[in-house]
């Protein structure tokens, strides 16, 4: 079981168990599995009407981005403000959660939303027909739901401000950041730089499946982006 | 030559030239190596006051910390908050750049803090006496010099909150982002899963010379998290 905080502590060295004041997962262990990173084959797409399963999670992310077709350096074009934050786990993730027991899915992402990033949810929310795609997760038990808002550029600057001001700021939240959506001079460095970063769950996945349906960056990009991953080798001088 | 944009141009695949506005290096490709990944091995620690080489760039960086030895989820002690950055290509970093020619170190670098987070260099300023490590990489021809500042948890978040405000927030800085010091219960998530991702130069090396140095994580804590890197297997259900 991916929870099994006991037996893996027992193979923590001592070192790392000993200094910190705890190195259990404590109350996170039972949902710890939800968040591992999961290559894309391991989620199932599903409708987003899929019906729980006994003994599963449900979660539900979204993409808050606003279009930006202004150059970089006067190099780059932007294309889009993207957010998305670095986790208490040290893996780079999208606002959401677990949905609790009896909640409704969207009413859970906009709590979610407030607790992590303070949304004024008086202006903005999520709605149904915001969502991208879902997909379960046989081996970590988990039904995860992708949502993308799109707002104005002055509206992400806003909200982007505002997000330093919520409940989770440096505690699951350990700040947000934008996604580089270009490819520099050595056909590395930019985007698929920033997709050999760590991702919890299936992000990285749901960030390029966001791109391509809202016609952010044409797949043929994306998957010219990916293939130019881990496979960079500097220039030797 | 690692700024040789023109070669690695030719190299790109169609796709990715075809689409951006531009997607050779421009007028970044000069300085371009000097912010290649690079090994620890590669760089040599150098005394702060090496004199500069022909044809070598100076760089300056900065940790700004602030010691926080409360405790997150009621689990882990968090150590310090300490602030690197998602930078313009991908790679996580520190706030800091290239000293221009003719420009002192310290100089450059307090130019650079106020560049890319609006810091108030009338409340913080680096100084000579904040200096933790010096290193010169031979390959990319670049000596890095790197300090640490100090300041209280209260005035981190104030200066945390200023630097979305800075001239390079959504240009140069993506996005500000504190460290996770600690282990979670499987002895990868947080602090190992975080020295997983990407970083520029020898930022990751920085990083934990300084938390070393200034006793913020006992070395064998370190060694412990440098070794957990790359080893986790999520666990099968």
């Amino acid at each position: 079981m991916a929870g099994d905080g006991a037996t893996q502590v027992e193979h923590m060295s001592e070192e790392v168990k000993g200094e910190s004041q705890d190195n259990t997962w404590g109350w996170l262990e039972s949902t710890a599995h939800a968040a591992d990173f999961c290559p894309t084959e391991d989620h199932a797409v599903v409708p987003h009407d899929t019906p729980m399963k006994e003994g599963y999670l449900l979660a539900a992310h979204c993409m808050i981005y606003a279009l930006d077709d202004s150059v970089v350096f006067n190099l780059y074009c932007r294309r889009a403000a993207v957010l998305m934050h670095m986790r208490f786990d040290g893996y780079l993730g999208f606002p959401g959660g677990l949905v609790d027991t009896g909640e409704e899915i969207i009413p859970a992402l906009n709590r979610e939303l407030h607790e992590e990033m303070n949304l004024d949810l008086t202006r903005f929310q999520v709605k149904h027909e915001d969502h991208v795609i879902s997909h379960e997760n046989a081996k970590n038990r988990v039904i995860c739901h992708f949502y993308a808002l799109c707002v104005s550029l002055a509206e992400f600057e806003e909200i982007e401000r505002a997000a330093l001001a919520s409940k989770e700021h440096g505690h699951e939240v350990l700040g947000h950041i934008r996604v580089p959506l270009y490819v520099m001079g050595d056909g590395y460095r930019g985007f698929p730089t920033f997709l050999d970063n760590n991702f919890c769950g299936n992000a990285r996945s749901q960030l390029l499946t966001s791109l391509k349906q809202r016609n952010i960056l044409p797949e043929s990009i994306i998957n010219a982006a990916l293939a130019a991953t881990k496979k960079y080798v500097p220039a030797s001088s």
